[in-house]
């Protein structure tokens, strides 16, 4: 599946203001023409409410930033995989360290985001949780230590032994699987760290959200690779 | 603001397939005949996927079915009010009894909504909940015991002294709250019923969405206002 | 019940080290001897595990730090009101700013401890909320502003509009339920400001059980009565 | 540790008037009663409020229900590992389906309990969460299907292959960690066939607190070892 081929870059929207609503139209433009001239593939992270407007005029792939496990019926408040499919998700995060699931929810997910040909991206504090992640074959799993999130502080250059235990245990388990590196990636040399430990693309948010020019923080980004 | 204007009908979509993607825009749609060939105001509740797109292709003015009290940043996985607001939304169910809330979270929504010139409409479980929410101001105060919910069996009719009650507190705190009975409505008799309790309107959910034809359930329960 | 009579100090043991096994013990001997010289009630509110053993060895009223709102059956995990009622509470707090409920919870549980002849002591965030708590009647409203909570910033001094709005506010609706004054109060000046305020009491926690005596604060926190 | 020796039978009390206040001490008594009688090692998992009294009056092993992954502090409503430790118990269950936690939660709280001398038993839904925890090296996984949980339907007899697929995974990956048996086990019979597929003993509930005579119950069930 093309969309998804590696080295990537997932990009969380989050809820800045920053990244809603015409700003997040603005920001997947970003990454469509960053991702056109580096040839690299990024994928955009927006709220639910913006899928729909995203997916009808840009190009660019989707994953929402979590879906619910819930059954048709009532859950209002949320929403259903096959709303946010029809929207136009190529995939999902699940488990974000701002929005932590359920072992048993995880598993769900991950099974109805396949049976749906979507894409799972999982979220991970360690490389223990990320071995355990594993035996359920999701397609990414992004390892974040939480204490490094939004610090600008990359993963990939303070605790390289995160991704490199990551990367090891996690293709054990099933060499099929990619890991993305997370948690303060935000330039060139991060993203080269990160890929030379053994990962295959990163879950970025907030250093490229607040950057000045977003698109030139993308083409910065994979400017290394 | 005329959008409002009551008696009024208000569909929570919940999760159903039967009211997501581009059914939820059929129901939009079917809300929309309903309303203007009857007269009574009637409004949208979708999930958050699918506000974008029913405000593009319909005039039905939408409810978010719940917003989570946070401010721009990082919130992986909720949608900030202002990212609803651009899309579409005129105002948001607060407190549904399937997405309940503390009562700070429900203060300070109420507060947002109205400073974002946006509708409140808070769902309470029994006339004593109803009286305490009547101090924040609310626009709307729905309620809905529990134990009616998806029974089909009225608050109207089974539980009179619930909505008769509601209405005499809710007016006592601020005779410009206007009270709705949700639960178990779906007749034309239902309404009328909670009508002539004091009500103002409605809010109701599988009743409709679930009926073999909206349109036609939507103008049974309006004819006999 | 005169256990709870005015002006009254309750302090929240939260889930610190130096208020936990033994040194809950302590502090619950701390707070007796401290009552006793003064003649000003005082209560104790430690972790569930530890009530058994207070009632056991002081002769200190204890209150519960929450109470899930269940009825006896399959909620492992939880602590049921009548095994707590059992090992010797008298009363307990409800939706502490770590602990928040839902409204429909919050009066539920209001009218579960009066059924059994508990005290309830309900904690709010500012005027609005203690107002619409009011309503349900609990025996005691203790407003925090959770900016102040364990900053030692009392709210008696800091924001003393607050103390007297809620208890305007509140006295208006009930003039039989009592207002407490919790957040960053720790010493005599904080207690007689709040009790100038028209405050009843205080619910306090780390400046006592942080402090290298808790007798002595107790008895510094009562002095200026 | 020989408290725990296998097979062994750990009786969840959950929150039942049957098994709080002194008929949880007379049911643990009755564990002790039946442990001595029948040379199996029984464990009592109370609520935390009647932990210290059990093991002030009874020889029996105590587990809690639940604990919260807290650090000491303000975290009012929980209760912290080391008071519910000093209170006496010998270990916790961990993320019963009643009690679910997130995974990094799960993580760190079996590392505490193992850092701190004590037995975690992790529960699970099938036999993929239950290999996904292997790798966090509990001692004890017990698998427990949602649907058959106060059903009186034993999982060993109902769905033998998700105790006999969990006892082969789990073992893959550590042979020291012992698959329980959770969900309907009630009978001897129940208990032999969960021996027979692998599993080292059983985790129970309603089946024996709402039981006539839980002592007759409990030698019953370990009859037809």
């Amino acid at each position: 599946m093309s969309k998804f081929k590696t080295p990537i870059v997932i990009l969380n929207f989050k809820t800045y203001l920053e990244s809603s609503g015409s700003n997040a139209l603005n920001l997947a433009k970003a990454l469509e023409v960053a991702s056109d001239e580096s040839g690299i593939n990024m994928v955009a992270g927006p709220q639910s409410t913006d899928i729909y407007r995203i997916k009808d005029e840009t190009r660019i792939p989707i994953v929402a930033q979590h879906i619910d496990n819930i059954s048709p019926g009532g859950h209002t408040g949320s929403n259903l995989l096959e709303c946010l499919k029809e929207a136009g998700i190529d995939g999902s995060l699940i488990n974000h360290s701002e929005k932590r699931m359920t072992l048993a929810d995880i598993d769900e997910n991950i099974r109805k985001l396949r049976d749906n040909d979507l894409y799972s991206i999982v979220c991970t504090n360690n490389v223990n949780t990320s071995a355990s992640i594993a035996g359920f074959n999701p397609n990414f799993i992004a390892v974040e230590p939480p204490e490094l999130i939004g610090t600008g502080i990359s993963v990939s250059q303070a605790e390289p032994e995160v991704v490199e235990g990551t990367v090891r245990r996690v293709k054990t388990v099933n060499k099929n699987i990619k890991v993305l590196c997370g948690a303060g990636i935000s330039t060139g040399d991060d993203m080269k760290a990160a890929l030379d430990l053994g990962a295959e693309g990163v879950l970025l948010a907030s250093g490229i959200i607040l950057s000045e020019s977003p698109e030139k923080a993308l083409l910065d980004l994979v400017s290394k690779i």
